[in-house]
């Protein structure tokens, strides 16, 4: 057995999210879809793991999976192969030999997401599906004040949707920061980990501290509280793009 | 009567191009579209006039256009009304009354257009409607030499697809630029007007002479003889966008 390590960008916007979803009905995922075109490729059962799943219509840049399999296709003729079969939204942008141990998940040391505003008056067709679009005006200042107190270890619960029982709500934040690009407004988040929509929901926060729907301050008492209440609205799926999966080294 | 000057982006890839197709079973212009919508909300017959034709599948980030109407609607009001109609694929960036004297075609001094170039192995799923892949290896060098070639004025018929027997085919590039932008390789040219396919045939001569297939001097040499038969292979329209359209103050 092999295990390969895949790179791949995608625009989520009509799937239903990274994970297979055993509902009839649903739209197709793009590990489902991925999982097809190597099948078929390798001629062989694989499992497509990611190193965390994407919620349905939020994009990548560079998600990170891996594949263990038996096939002895070089890496080069697969990337090929795999790029022939998959439909226009998805890209495999890389296909490496990982060592035995690698795990797209578990050995996953950092991720880093960006959410795109766009504060002009009308949204051009070309990014029309990457950003989520912001009429009232925005206090950058106070939203970047805000986005410092992300930084360090908390407990992010106050920023998720669903609580699962037993495991950790504690996440560490490496990095944080909010650019102006013209008329859009970048806000990216480097983290070990996020929990469900724990991005889009501090994206939504500062977007609320931002047009003074909610105080400056927000952000640090959800973070000693624990109170998803004093949350501002979740922003839009689509605005949302995992941007880059780090690994260890010889991991 | 007033006169609005309109300034619109747009996606072309499912259009048959800027200009109404009288044949029937053609795909939706950019023109038509406009149309449909600014009569619906003005109640009036009116004919969009467009600074120039764009081919089926060119692309426009500020394509300028004109409509006359007798409508007292102001131009805010009607910037939001034309949005909330046009298709997700068109989007007027701008209106602004102009003068009596102003035509979006004959009062324009210069257009901008890009060609863009992907030279990595896969591309990225976001940009796939807008770049021309390019597999070869490009001499960036060798080419913008050759693009230097363009400036001045000149007679363009060479990289021009129809000639009409009377209209001179007579241009003057202001300006050309080549950059790299990661793997990208941008294309820019700036003049008073171009011909019909005149800048996809640029492009795919400077593709050709930077990969090796037409020998330097190729544009020089398409410039003195006139000689259709030198140019390299016309670029995709894919790749083209019309990037604005300038006019002199006061027109």
């Amino acid at each position: 057995m092999r295990t390969l390590k895949l790179t791949l960008a995608y625009d989520g916007t009509r799937f239903e999210g990274w994970q297979i979803q055993r509902r009839s009905g649903a739209r197709p995922t793009i590990q489902g879809t991925l999982e097809g075109v190597l099948r078929r490729i390798l001629q062989e059962p694989v499992r497509v793991i990611g190193s965390g799943r994407t919620d349905a219509g939020v994009h990548a840049e560079a998600q990170v999976a891996h594949v263990r399999a038996r096939s002895a296709m070089p890496a080069e003729r697969l990337l090929r192969s795999v790029n022939q079969l998959l439909p226009s939204d998805i890209a495999v942008t890389r296909i490496e030999d990982a060592g035995a141990s690698f795990h797209a998940r578990f050995s996953a040391a950092r991720k880093r997401y960006r959410y795109r505003l766009f504060t002009g008056p009308v949204v051009p067709p070309f990014i029309r599906p990457y950003v989520h679009q912001i009429h009232a005006p925005l206090d950058l200042a106070r939203m970047r004040r805000e986005a410092e107190a992300l930084k360090g270890r908390h407990d992010f619960r106050a920023f998720a949707k669903r609580r699962s029982g037993a495991r950790s709500t504690t996440r560490a934040v490496t990095d944080v920061s909010l650019r102006r690009r013209g008329r859009e407004l970048r806000f990216e988040v480097e983290g070990n980990g996020f929990l469900h929509t724990m991005v889009r929901s501090i994206a939504g926060t500062l977007i609320d501290v931002g047009r003074g729907r909610l105080a400056p301050g927000t952000v640090r008492r959800m973070l000693r509280t624990g109170d998803r209440r004093l949350a501002g609205a979740t922003a839009p799926a689509k605005g949302l793009v995992l941007v880059s999966v780090d690994y260890k080294p010889f991991s």
